[in-house]
């Protein structure tokens, strides 16, 4: 018997699927249409017969399998295994996700939110290597986060746990998309990002943004990072903003939990240093003079794309493995 | 063999010591003066003296000890049981404290900072009782911290969480001591809440406070709350500057980690439901509409002068304890 832990990411419209051995080296993957609008049973029955045909092509069987990780967008019961609804898949209501692929699989299943698996799987084999305290921010539409204290993830008293896109850093300030005011999602998300330089060319601003907003009728955060990089004024005050904003949550997250790391992933990881450099600066130029902070480390995510799967992975190895 | 845990809040002024049984009872207690200007060497020997004054009384001999917990300010190494320095106790310069009373008392010892060790008494029997998830606050000079998750106090890289007082909620807001601007420290504080007041009054504010800023010469965080009471309108102002930074805090904390409840402690006690009612609306003010957070509860502590000497009881009990 080979000790084998399956990761399986579950999105609105594919499914990808890893096998792992006991040092979490990724064996074997692939990913599927999620073909969402079959419904749970059959999305399932795929998602099982996918891992018993990977385990076939790897001359390995279920017995082999010690556990297994899933990771989807919440909201869910995760620790019962249910998801209790899905924006992505309108016929997942209520449904024991765990349960079922245990019936189909055999081994026992660990669930837990697409954030938190990313952040697992960072903390695990990523940018988090070798520190016990980590935050992880994921920057797209929204900003989604993870919190790894002394070893474990932080789940909270009802497995929400941690929203941190939701933090205030403005009260009053933007409106966020939750009802709140001032939230940093609302100024730092790539959507944020890109609606700030929007909203400033609208205003009038000189930018050679004007010209991209003119031709494509819409901006994205990657045309800000792409003109930044080649020394646009407006390009660089809309990416500070950005970069103040994740900065002051830096702060307040160190004067949280303490991490050692932060890791940040999503689309802005295009901007790279240029971005990184100005987070840091804002973190410094915030941060309090009654201590040094100089070995808190803000960095890139490095795992990719297949961070859901090496993340669900690891989750399973750290609640079955040995 | 009677199964007892010691419980020690070391002050600069005062050490108070409690014995307790199994079940965290509390068997007796005394405080005696620290006398830190004697050394570390001296002020070691009274307590581990005191400690064998209490346990004869109470029939009990060293034997009977299963751990001692031990609570002071820091900075520390807590976890290797040296106290680095100390505001209160100029002569303590890495005093390795734990293998001091160790060598004294034979027992284990565990070491954790006042705010966490008082947030652990506070969890365990007092006001977070029954819950997994808690957050609490200590409003006194400054606002000190402790985050319990999952039943866990929060630690973080350098053991120095959770610094909840230095969470920024207004950047570039008012100058809190550490040097950062705009931390919740610098709004809500029983001396910012204080000065706040002060400061209104120099500016030519009316209010009852006036004639107290006279006479004394200064206010304090209680004169505030009293003219609250009293129905005094810049009292009610500034209460709400109290009352929202801490709302706004609270709410961060509960996308950061999820506390199902939140405990304030320290001198704004005495304005009860005054000020928690106001923070309650502040908090219903600011949060979120994509759910409702009506499961997250605000309330003060209860267990009252004995929460040093209780929560270390609990420390050594939850760590050496069956």
């Amino acid at each position: 018997m080979s000790e084998t832990f399956v990761g399986i990411d579950v999105g609105g419209t594919n499914v990808k699927i890893g096998l792992f051995d006991a040092e979490l080296r990724l064996l074997s993957k692939t990913s599927v249409t999620t073909d969402a609008d079959m419904g749970p049973e059959v999305v399932i029955d795929k998602m099982a017969q996918t891992v018993k045909d990977l385990l076939a092509e790897a001359d390995l069987s279920l017995t082999d399998i010690v556990a297994i990780g899933i990771g989807t967008p919440g909201p869910a019961r995760y620790s019962e295994g249910v998801i209790i609804r899905s924006t992505n898949m309108p016929k997942f209501k209520n449904v024991p996700i765990c349960k079922m692929l245990n019936e189909r699989l055999g081994a026992p299943v660990v669930f837990d939110n697409d954030a938190n698996v990313a952040c697992w799987g960072e903390y695990v084999v990523g940018a988090g290597k070798g520190v016990e305290d980590m935050v992880f921010f994921t920057l797209g539409t929204g900003i989604g986060g993870g919190v790894v204290s002394s070893g474990e993830l932080v789940h909270g008293c009802d497995e929400n746990a941690a929203e941190l896109g939701h933090m205030i850093i403005y009260p009053n300030g933007r409106n966020c998309n939750c009802g709140q005011k001032g939230c940093v999602e609302a100024y730092a998300s790539a959507d944020s990002t890109a609606r700030r330089a929007t909203e400033a060319l609208e205003d009038g601003a000189e930018s050679s943004l004007a010209k991209v907003l003119d031709e494509k009728g819409r901006i994205t955060s990657k045309d800000v990072y792409e003109h930044l990089a080649a020394g646009d004024e407006l390009a660089k005050e809309i990416t500070d903003g950005t970069a103040e904003a994740l900065a002051i949550t830096c702060i307040n997250m160190l004067h949280c939990t303490e991490p050692r790391r932060i890791v940040f992933t999503g689309g802005m990881i295009a901007a790279g240093d240029l971005l990184l450099n100005r987070i840091r600066h804002f973190f410094n130029q915030h941060i309090w003079t009654i201590k040094k902070e100089d070995k808190i480390e803000i960095c890139v995510a490095t795992l990719g794309e297949d961070t859901g799967i090496i993340g669900a992975g690891a989750l399973a190895r750290h609640k079955y493995g040995q």
